[in-house]
Parts: structure tokens; sequence; C-alpha cells
């Protein structure tokens, strides 16, 4: 497996894990929460925004990239890196979540998905060659398998056929040429059936990607389902390759998950809830919208070092999200990753520490 | 004259003025431009970009904040500066420019003027005590007198009733309490007629303002009609003490007034015109919108130290301005408030080196 050269366990405190994964810029350690940078950005934050928020590793879309401003376009700037100015790591999806998300506008074949882009209806064409060969010209750190998500409520047989697909794909995802130093993750579905969940884990996990990933997971079961499944499953991946969950979730779940043995996680949460209002505190959340915040002369949270809690109050955002000035946005993204990647610090140092406790507050 | 112990005259070139303006926040090097944070935030920036772009006032508008957060409601977070968490100086307007903007909405008498609200309709009123009650309660460095604004194409008969009453509102306006340390300007009307101008002139500089402001200018009347006045007006206006062209206006209109002797500056442009597309480079200008920016790798402006230039090509820009991201205007505001704080800087280095030549570039 070629995650072994890349992937190291440092530490670890019942099934939770402290790790450290070399990538071709910069070392990365586990537990880790990858920022989301959809469309070469992570929504209203600068690259120097995020050196001093932190993340060794940002995420970006293939599906959104490729249709704007085109995996071509990003390559002649010299690759995602130089294009949004971000010298640590990235890791790129695949863009099967999105284009399965598509629902009325894509049919998938045995080779691939036709579907049509929700910028301007033109026909698009994803295919395991294509979703590597657009990895690829981004110059991705970590690459993800080109994957079949069906919906949660999906019939077992459906399920059982995305697996089969998948498997057949992460095959011809690991022919297409990589990036140089850019690492593949392979990607495990089967939905909430356990039964299926250890059957295509070990179709994947036979395959040599660097690390693996649980799909499917987070897109609508009830919260006590996805736990099962998580923990059930994580501690039975590969010990020796990055374990990563896809698309979730919660502070709560992303400790659950950490407390289960995985090791990487991204989520549009802290900055999509941040536009809506929604601010992360130790143990629960605001809406800055309620009126009880305007005249508040408390940071959102208090002792958060990010830079909205260390300059203004609760009653200034409260004051920019009513005026809906572009201002709030940024500081309300900032102070939800701050808390976000605060949580993995912070779980990380307990498993070093030799403990990791059921809650994170 | 209180101005005379605030204000010095440090070098001239021509009639172009460098100079010190010592204010409760700090000093002020003029010639200066000062951005434009309506809403307790100059739109997109937080108060650490600001430090970063170095200005050392910024404007604050009393119609706006008296109406949302509310002017008690800063007062009681310790005044504007710690509100928006900006500890330099702050000019606030009187809000006469905006309250005589609503033409549908407002009534003047010899009081005041009262008025509907844009956000909720609901019924105000400004009068010169108000407007300065509301300017101590922000506890700005600069308050501007109470003016009425006469519409560009009014009637002479209207434009010297206006003064007339500008006149009386300034007498009131000094009445009225101030601020710790707080300085007043008057604002001198009298449209594009010179004769009116010089009288207004004569009865608002014969107070103990600060300094003086020309209002009423770069409101629709051509630009070679502006030149003219600020050319006959801007060098009769008192030496000892500052000279204030408010909202005006393009580079090359602010050059211009800098050779004719005013020595401050603020305008929307550089903030409004960077969310519509358009970044100011030296000479000119560029649309980001234009499909040629796409592929280009080169910044905004060769040479600019901003943090747009400096990290960010014109293709990256192009890009998040067609996705709507919401980095574009933060990036696009720093890169035209640049433009406009180095014209400034660049101008007070002519002065200071004994020449100001007739075009910035």
């Amino acid at each position: 497996m070629s995650g072994a050269r890349t992937f190291r366990v440092v530490a670890s405190a019942g099934r939770a894990r402290a790790g450290v994964l070399e990538t071709a810029h910069g070392a990365i350690e586990t537990p880790v929460f990858m920022p989301v940078g959809t469309q070469a950005t992570v929504k209203a934050l600068s690259s120097a925004d995020l050196e001093r928020l932190g993340p060794r590793i940002i995420l970006g879309n293939t599906y959104h990239l490729a249709l704007r401003p085109g995996a071509e376009r990003v390559a002649s700037f010299g690759g995602l890196h130089k294009f949004m100015s971000w010298p640590r790591a990235i890791l790129t999806d695949s863009g099967g979540y999105q284009v399965f998300s598509l629902r009325e506008r894509r049919t998938v074949d045995d080779d691939g998905v036709t579907f049509r882009s929700h910028l301007d209806g033109s026909e698009q064409r994803l295919t395991p060659a294509r979703a590597m060969a657009i990895q690829t010209a981004l110059g991705s750190d970590i690459a993800m398998a080109f994957d079949e998500c069906p919906p949660s409520d999906a019939p077992r047989a459906t399920i059982e056929a995305a697996m089969t697909r998948t498997t057949r794909w992460a095959r011809r995802c690991l022919d297409a040429p990589a990036a140089p130093g850019q690492l593949r993750f392979g990607i495990v579905q089967g939905g909430v059936h356990l039964d299926l969940r250890r059957a295509h884990l070990a179709d994947i996990a036979g395959l040599p990607f660097d690390g693996l990933a649980l799909g499917g997971l987070g897109v609508g079961e009830a919260p006590e389902v996805m736990y099962g499944v998580i923990d059930a499953i994580a501690a039975e991946m590969p010990a020796d390759r990055p374990r990563y969950l896809m698309g979730v979730g919660t502070p709560q779940d992303i400790w659950t998950a950490i407390g289960a043995g995985i090791d990487m996680f991204d989520c549009v949460m802290p900055t999509r809830n941040a536009r809506n209002g929604q601010l992360f505190i130790r143990g629960g959340r605001i809406n800055i919208g309620n009126t009880q915040h305007q005249d508040d002369p408390n940071p959102v949270e208090e002792g958060c070092p990010c830079e909205c809690c260390a300059s203004y109050s609760r009653g200034y955002l409260a004051h920019l999200f009513r005026a809906e000035e572009l201002l709030y946005h940024r500081l309300a993204s900032i102070h939800n990753l701050q808390h976000y990647l605060s949580l993995a610090r912070r779980a990380r140092a307990a498993i070093v520490a030799g403990a990791f406790p059921a809650s994170p507050w």
C-alpha cells in the first residue's frame, strides 16, 4: 500500500488516532478539519486569512472548478495552488457527489455520467479518467476517486449496483496519470447497510489507494444511524492509511467520528452556517440575528483567538448582519472555521495526551 | 480660529499644500483621502485590513448610523471607534447630504428636516442640535456642521436660501456640546455660482470652525464647471485651516483639487466601483468583467503594494467576479483604496519636494 509511505500514526487513545500525513505541500497533522474552498476560495476568505487561521490543507471542488474557470485555465496559471495563492495542501473531490446530486439533469452509464451544467445548461460529461485528469490539471495534493453516490434513501439493490460501479471506476482512476506527488484516495459506499459497507470496504481497501474515505454519509439519514455505521466501519478501515469521512458534519459529529478512528474531515457547515447567521460556540450555537445580541459587548466566544473574537463584539456582528454588510460574512466565517480547526487540534492534543473524552466541551 | 491650533501647513508647491492635522486619535498628514465607512465598516474591509492599507482617518455617516444601529447604541459600546475596532481618526458627516437626497421623503423647515427612514419608513427628524448630538454620541474626531445641500440644478434663489439656512444652522451646530477633543468643520454651499460661493465662504469662515468644507460639488455638474469653482474658491479659503472637498471624486479630480489647494477628500468611488468590477490603475481603469482578463496572469496593477496585487492575478480576480465570490469585493476594494491612498501620498511627497505636476501618472 502506498499509503504506508505517506501516513503514520503517532499516538492513539482508544480507537482515536493522532497521525501525520505527508503531502507534496507539507505535512498534515491528523485529526484534521479541511475548510471547503469550492470555487478556488474558501468563501469570503483570502489565502492570508487562511494562513492566519492555520489549516494545513483545504478542499477544492472538481465539479465547480471544471465548469468555471475550467481545469485547463487553472493549469495555465500553474495549478490551483498558484491560481488561488495558497501554498499549503489541497484535496480535490472527484465531482461524483455533485453530479449525482443533479438528479434531474444527469444520466449514468457504465463509463461515466452525462449532465447539464448548473451555470449554463451545457452538456458535460465526467468519467473516471476525466475526473482524474481534471484533478491532475488542478494539481491537487490528494485526488479523490470518481464514485457513484446513491441517494440516502436508495433501495439496497441500487446501492449494490453503485458499489460495483464505484469499484470498477476506482481501478480506472488508479490507471489514470497523477500530478507529481499527488496522492489518491478511494471511496467506500454502501449506504447505511453494515454488510454492504464491509463488502465495499474490502474491495476498495484491496486497491493501492493512499487513503480511504467513507462517502454517502451525512446525506439525510438520522445521526444515530450515521454514528452506527461510523462506529462499526471506521475501526475496520486499514490502520496504516488515513481515514476520511466526507462532508460530515457538526462539531459533535466530528468528535464522535474521531473517537471511532476517523482522521480527516471536511464540511461546508462552518462557512455556510456563518453566512446564515449561525455561529458556533463551545457546547452550542448562537443565531446572531436574534435581538438579544444587538447590545452585547462580549465577543462571539470568550477566549477564542480568531480575528473576529479578538477585535469585535457580538453587538457589532449583529449590526453587520442586519445591515447586510460584506464584512459580516468574513468575520463569521473566520470564527466558525476557527471553532472547527480548534476542535480538531484539541482532539489531537487529547489523543497525544492519551485520553479522548466523549465530549469536546 | 481654533483650527490654527490643530492644523499647520508644512510645505507648499504653487497652491498645493502639505499639512498636518492633529486629532484626538492621531495626526493626519494632508493631502489625505478618507475611505468611506458608511455603516461602521468600510464595505468588505475589517479594521485590520484598514490598518494594513494605512489610512489615518476614515469617514462614518451620521444618517446611516443614527438609523442603524442607532447613535445611542454605538455610544453604549464606547463610541464608534470601539464599536468598529478602529483606533485611528474618524470624521462623521452631518447627515445633511443624505436627508436632502431623499427628495420625495423629506420636508424642510427653518429648524431642521423631517424625513422617512429608507429602512422602515418611520418618521425621523434631524436638526443642527440633533446632528451634532449624534456625532457627539458617535465620538468622532471631526464633526461636520448640518447643512442644507440643494440639488445641483436648483435655481439661484433656492441656493441662496440654502446658504442662509446653512449659516444659521452652522451657528447652532457650534453652540451644541462636542465630544472631548472633537473638531468641527463648517460647510460652504453656493452651487456653481462663484459670487454665491464667495459670499457663503465669508459667512462660514467667520465662524470658529476648525476646518472648512466645500459641499454640493460633484453632484451632477460637468467636471470643468466643478474644476472652475474649486480653482477659484479653494485658494480663497482660510490658509490656516484644513480645506475639505466633500464627496469628490475621480483620481484626476482629486489631483486637480490638490493643485488648487484642497487638503482633504472622501469618496465612495473606489469601493463602490470595485464592487461593480471597475479597478483603478495608473492613468485609467479596467473592467475586470471583460473577457480578456480571464487568462491574464499579471496583477491588477504592476508594482502596487496591496494584498490583492501582491498575491493574485487579474485572471483570479476575473474568476472571483464571475463566480460572484465574496472575496472579490474585498480584494477589489483593497486595491482601489490602495490606489487612492497612494495617490494622496504621492501628492504629498511631490509637494514636500517642492513640485506638483499637473498629472498624477
